[in-house]
């Protein structure tokens, strides 16, 4: 079977090939793409790799064409997430009830999300029914907004502040409210481009209590007003050195977790570790591989606790790829989600 | 391939079958029983079961033979526990770091672990090292008591009681010394027979702080005397009727746990829920399936931490089983856990 | 200071009594009572109560007048929660950080909450600002509440079955709709007095995706036609033998809190040890003393989290105590909440 | 009354001062100090602390001589540690159950607990009986230990790490082998010295089953030899740089929590936040202010779970002082940890 599929590199250089699919081996089974949503990820790919070009796409919902023999977990027609990174499920730490520490971790095998067909293997599939093929798709970004929310242990009533107002970072922002949380801000950076103003917008009906303008307004002014003792929890979904005002505005004894990546240096912060200890501030890290949290995700979008249709705002095809991924990078365009439906 | 195991029902009938084994399916590996401990569980099948001859033995230390085309986790010579159930892996539950809910667990497909060889799925396969057969076949049971113990979320320096001194019972007394309490008492029956007073040796050199003999001394006063508050935690070995003592000598916001079944109405008790709400008393009973706690559990066994040689007081081979099995029932004789050598 | 207060007893006898009050002891505050809610026990002791008439009201919002000379934490004007019981904050279970193990609390000291002045220890009071006093009245019952939520350990996502739509129950469901339950199930008597009407009415309004009236309706039923597996938790307001309810709808794993107490027998319930083990079903109660949900309770009011005017629709004084009381009995008026305002 | 105590400043300044104590306050209690503890702090005082003198001393054990009029909590001739830092018992996070977050504390007004006698809260004293002064006054350098040993959260069975050797460190290794854990190594200076040669030689001695002398061993080599994957769990006791020790040896998953304070720039460290994303490391500082762990600490010493007569290797009065305070400073003298009897 032929899938075409997309792959980039660096200066928007995204390339359209034909792979050969399947058949599935006797524990594999091949999925038709209906949607793939456009990560971070592939916009760095797409922006600044400079090696052979990746495979595009990881946040994936599918149909099931036809399965190997062995499998008996799924069967043609049904509706399927198609997980990017998937526990091993035999190991001491799968076993234990800590599949977050399983490291032999089955992947995509080098195929594009952003493509016609894929073969994976039974394990990595999560059915779902009840939820259209595109919101469904968010179910991949909206576990790693989720992780990060659990590992914030936000208290009921309490007061949260998120760095970065992209989708991950909104959905951070709607999920703490879902869990209670009686003040959420975020930040971002100044409305001056569509792709900005429509993310603080979309901040405010998402029930945001306080959009801040980073570079325009001072985080730590804006916060202070507001709660001089600082916010009971922040979530880092920017860059590591956002966390320097993670620690200006977090309270006493507060929660710091982060997973915006940076790379060349910019991974690395100073910690003034006696204002840690002094003020009792921790650091937890989230990683949300393997994907643990798919399941739950998935039931918030189909229970409609998240309302995807608010979060997708654009929806592409081979043809406009390069467009669409170009103004997520130069925020021409008031894009919040974009998903890809490889299949029209 | 042929293998002589064990079946057994009420009366002490237990039966000598030869069953054909293997060769193994691509996902499944034959392995040669070198160890079965004695369980409960097997006891009441020769005791009291009715019904057609159940298999014997589910607590398994064994050597790989022979792989399925498929299996790369384990080879030939390899040492491993047999898990008598096993997580499915890929379930809701098992990819959301929560296997203890797993309802489509693998189990051992009605064969014996009493038997000379078993052909068993190779996710039910935990590779071990360093140990020895015997010592190994402990790692079921251990992780049983190692379950309740967990669950009893012991305090550093506190103060627990645990009911019943079986080979379960006795391991959750070692394993809450492990953990850090001040004092661990254990229940028995009176020590008027060699088992029973071979338990209740055991105990001290375990470690235990106190022992009882219920029936010549009041569990409550023993307790009430030393701690007239309560204990902090009660493990309940024994069957449901012993939780009324469990209440007598748990402190205002004590945590019961238990894992002690009976059958025939005698699984029923009265609780009083205005005396656990006014306590504020948890009720919290362990079940060790899946096989959550097999890694850790084996691990201490090679560590250390659990010696198995001053639990495994017996070992036998097919000639004896009916004699050593009867031993444990009436009592005559200082066993506390027995193991069978299926390959002498 | 003369202070005129309510007692009461069986037979709706309800008394009026004159006390002097104050002047303050060194850590004493004389406070003035312009709030104070009906409590369930106050609807108990009116009803049921035999022997003296005891001292009626505890849901407490007043004023400080005057303070005792050691007192520095309030000052006259200042808006306070009058705690019914307070820890003691010198005992190893306060310093431990658990207060809710305190066994020397300051209580009430046998006054009535509905009354013109109390006379408190300073420990006992709570400042608030920015809410009114009636509102401000339910600090307490929603900190009941609110002990039970997170007794619960509600899932995000989860699925909560509240039984009992009294101002307790209906405030529990509100706190696990906001702690981010997609489902929440509440069970009541029929509609068919307006008391019981107001309630199931109010329960929909608040957000509950079902309502149960028992009696007409099969508790089971109704929920494993939606959950076939059951719900993640369940939470009792009702009294002890609603118990046998929960067990019924509760799903493998789950967790039952309860705080609904009876007496005379009716407090004691059969359990089925066996089945808990297998089901893995933890029996966790509430207890909501000392006072240490306070705080958050009442910033959830202010922060408008939970909405005090959907649950207080009776206000009453001295001179229609009786009636108020006696229409929450007979059920002949649609109150959820009644308040006294003994103050005018 | 007249108390004779002492006052440091850097250079061994060490100043004996008179002062007058008491009648006590209402709320006050005058007690004798049978024995102080030589904390860190106290030696950076006299080595390195250039304003005014400071009052040196606060791990305290002592006997109540007199209370003021409203103390019932104790009476003269009760044995009592006296709390460094009291939570204030009133404030919302004591309310709520965390006291660890109080930011209203009592503090020993500045007198030194090297010192006759001393003028306390009745809130600051936790009573004892059954342990000596001597022992007694681990309490707190002990619970210092306790609440890092407690926040690294370690597993049964695994394995940790303490950075540094001195009292605080030793007795971190003592009460991670009590919570049991599998393997507990120490890393310290080289044993050139009497003082590094006993630590080290006590850290055999307490059960540790491995010692690296830094600067001779390298801390990661020593470690992955053993445990290719790192520890579970590193406890940091020595100072902010050695954080980078931690993060080299601790395996994907794992906790770092520390306690070690550095001044003059050398408290900031850098650290790379995409390595603690990508290996999941937390970081979770401890800070034992308020008294939160003494009455647990206390009872430890009491059941002979952590033994002070290992610890303690030096007594000394007001006339050898210096001498011994020199010594801790310049490693002459085998002191792991040195008590002050003011009292003889």
């Amino acid at each position: 079977m032929k899938s075409r599929g997309l792959w980039g590199k660096k200066f928007l250089d995204i390339q359209e090939r034909v792979t050969e699919i399947g058949p599935p081996d006797e524990d594999h089974v091949i999925v038709k793409v209906h949607a793939c949503g456009v990560c971070g990820t592939d916009i760095n790919f797409v922006r600044d790799w400079e090696d052979e070009p990746m495979a595009l796409g990881h946040e994936i919902a599918a149909e099931v064409i036809e399965v190997g023999k062995n499998v008996t977990s799924v069967k043609p027609g049904d509706r399927v997430i198609v997980e990017d990174c998937t526990m091993c499920g035999i190991c001491e730490n799968c076993k234990s009830g800590h599949p977050e520490f399983c490291r032999n971790m089955y992947d995509m095998e080098g195929q594009p999300g952003m493509g016609e067909y894929m073969s994976v293997r039974f394990n990595s599939l999560d059915k779902f029914e009840g939820l259209d093929y595109v919101s469904a798709s968010l179910t991949e970004p909206l576990a790693v907004s989720l992780t990060a929310v659990l590992n914030a242990e936000i208290p009921l009533g309490g007061t949260v502040l998120v760095l970065g107002p992209g989708p991950l970072g909104l959905m951070c922002a709607t999920l703490a409210k879902l869990r209670g949380a009686s003040f959420v801000g975020i930040t971002g950076l100044p409305a001056d481009n569509p792709r900005e103003k429509a993310r603080l917008d979309l901040a405010k009906e998402l029930g945001c209590d306080l959009t801040i303008e980073v570079g325009k307004q001072d985080v730590e002014d804006e916060i202070k007003t507001r709660f001089p003792n600082g916010v009971d929890r922040v979530i880092v979904s920017s860059p590591p050195r956002s966390i320097y005002d993670a620690f200006k505005v977090i309270r006493f004894g507060g929660i710091i977790t982060y997973f915006g990546l940076h790379f060349g240096g910019k991974n690395v912060i100073d910690v003034d570790i006696n204002d840690m200890i002094f003020r009792k501030i921790t650091l937890r890290p989230t990683f949300a591989e393997p994907a643990i949290n798919f399941p739950i995700s998935n039931r918030l979008l189909k229970d409609g606790l998240v309302d995807a249709s608010q979060l997708v705002t654009h929806t592409f095809g081979f043809g406009d790829a390069k467009e669409v991924m170009g103004a997520v990078i130069d925020g021409s365009q008031p894009i919040i989600k974009a998903v890809m439906l490889p299949n029209g």
